[in-house]
């Protein structure tokens, strides 16, 4: 057992600001997906990333889904009567919206994601408008409130985790699911039924669904209207966080140094790969692979689903040394990803470049 | 919306220093338990704990298990071969060594576990006394090592995580596992196989295992010799990290607050529960609940098999206020928790009393 020079802790890489007691308390309290479980195409459901903002419930296999309000006929539904309204399977990519927010400086008090906030799953469940054609809204209605059955506190506000949909945003692969990859939802992803709502980030996807609500007027609740906004300002209204926003990400080569997660790579022909992904079902059309800022184009691979991520390879010839890797995506509406983060004050939407840094021997 | 008064940001609990950004990368790249879910009997498996020292293997189902070193007959083994060896299935309590390093001051800096690095799942797998007579150790093998696939650094050595048991340590309750709570094991917990040591902390509970070594001499591995070790002082030996040590847990009452995760309960009859467990599968005899420094003894259920966790409840006449919550366990060897982390250099074993903050309205 000889040293090897290279790792020394206290070394870092990119998030050099310390992190407060309360910002591990939410880290350890959900699931970032590891950086080498990139390499599957579906994510197995235990690496899956989660972001509960309070407490799981403990629901039981008799809890029934209301739906209510601006609608000509109110009831509840069991799981299973939910069934019989049809059944559809879609592979989507979720991201929380706050992935990346530790990279945003000033950084906003809350989950310190790095990048692990994304993952690929297959959802089973019910078309909403299958249920919606049940409960026939009123000519008046105009969004539709989904409420979780998680409550707790947000900056003094009580309240169950709710979000709403205007009714034009409803597709038929907006679902209530009830299974993930095939099996019954976990308790941390919602069971017994959640809503899956593809292209959107994460906090569209109400998890643990209790109640549904028909409005005649915009939904109020605290994760639509001070949560989940991109504000510039204290004070601000800022505008709703939406759609996912197109972004890439490497699958880290090399081995890791266990405290710095720093990174150690054969020289050599290395496949380097990743994935990339973007919003409202919009496909990734390039990828490009920045080593010590020269860029060359990525083979993306095609899509398997709408409304999933693509993986995209490159060859680099890594020579002995300390190297900056990154990757760049743009989408087929022409969007690409920021040299910087857009900077807001919750720390939504960071879609800067990944980069990593890694040692050849 | 009106703001309840009593959750501010930046209001802390019990762990009052700030972490470093390799601190944050850990606890991303591991799972803890969250506390409400210590409701479950068995863990489900997204919710056990993970701790990998490095990348999760991308290991094939033609993965082989090879036995190799002081044997009279080496040989490698796919899964299948070891099936046909014989099953057993134990519902086991595994706590990683380092849980409650965040509360161990000064702290080392490596994965800063709170309390949520224990879980229970149940494990199928063959005693690994069914593997050693078919393999046969000669009469000078002393020890058994066991090599992960996984494979990384640590303070500048680089290996594969591989640690050891005496020959006279292992039981017929020493399983080669290749399910968890009845599903084939999960990529994060160690697929194909796995080792699985009952009463002892996680280290010994070798994942993605790929090779075991019969030796003549005692294991000199880094896991093994220097890294989970009770060391007081740098430069020592330290006295090696082995069974689990008697602890207890407090399921916590009430709603959480999103940020500081600090518990609003409701005023009157609280029925408190929690979990405890001790090593080497000996049993727990009592729990005391602590309410403001007063104690009583809680309720404690027999235990439903020799290596799991025990649930304890206990009444509580909750008035509006700040109050603090405590438990404490005993062991049937006399063994109690104390009231302060024995420290260590590397924060391993901390079994002190867990105390929680609530205010009751």
């Amino acid at each position: 057992m000889s040293a090897h020079p290279f790792f020394e802790r206290g070394r870092r890489d990119s998030v050099e600001d310390d992190f407060s007691a309360e910002e591990l308390g939410l880290a350890l309290n959900n699931v970032s997906l590891p950086p080498e479980a990139l390499r599957y195409d579906l994510t197995p459901v235990g690496l899956h990333y989660t972001l509960s903002h309070f407490d799981i419930p403990a629901l039981k296999p008799s809890h029934r889904l209301t739906i209510e309000g601006s609608v000509e006929r109110p009831r509840a539904f069991q799981v299973d009567e939910l069934r019989a309204l049809g059944e559809k399977t879609l592979r989507v990519t979720v991201e929380c919206a706050g992935n990346g927010r530790a990279g945003m400086t000033p950084r906003y008090p809350s989950m310190p994601w790095t990048c692990g906030a994304v993952s690929t799953a297959e959802w089973t469940g019910v078309p909403l408008p299958a249920l919606l054609g049940v409960a026939k809204p009123t000519r008046q209605a105009k969004e539709i409130a989904f409420h979780g059955a998680d409550a707790g506190f947000d900056s003094g506000v009580e309240h169950h985790f709710a979000r709403s949909l205007r009714l034009d945003e409803v597709t038929d692969d907006v679902l209530l699911a009830w299974a993930m990859n095939g099996q019954p939802l976990p308790p941390q992803h919602g069971a017994p039924l959640r809503l899956v709502v593809p292209g959107w980030f994460g906090m569209a996807s109400v998890k643990w669904l209790e109640r549904i609500e028909l409005l005649e007027r915009p939904f109020d609740g605290y994760q639509q209207v001070v949560g989940y906004r991109y504000k510039k300002q204290s004070g601000s209204e800022g505008a709703p966080v939406r759609h996912m926003k197109v972004k890439s990400l490497i699958t880290p080569p090399g081995v890791p140094d266990w405290y710095t997660r720093r990174r150690l790579v054969e020289q050599g022909t290395v496949e380097v790969q990743g994935r990339a992904w973007s919003g409202a079902g919009v496909a990734i059309t390039k990828v490009e692979l920045g080593v010590d800022g020269a860029w060359s184009d990525a083979a993306v691979e095609p899509r398997k689903s709408t409304f999933a991520w693509q993986r995209w390879r490159a060859k680099w010839q890594a020579t002995p040394g300390e190297h900056e890797l990154a990757c760049r995506a743009a989408d087929a509406q022409g969007a690409v990803q920021p040299l910087e983060p857009d900077w807001n004050m919750g720390g939504m939407g960071n879609n800067a470049l990944h980069r990593i840094h890694v040692t050849v021997r």
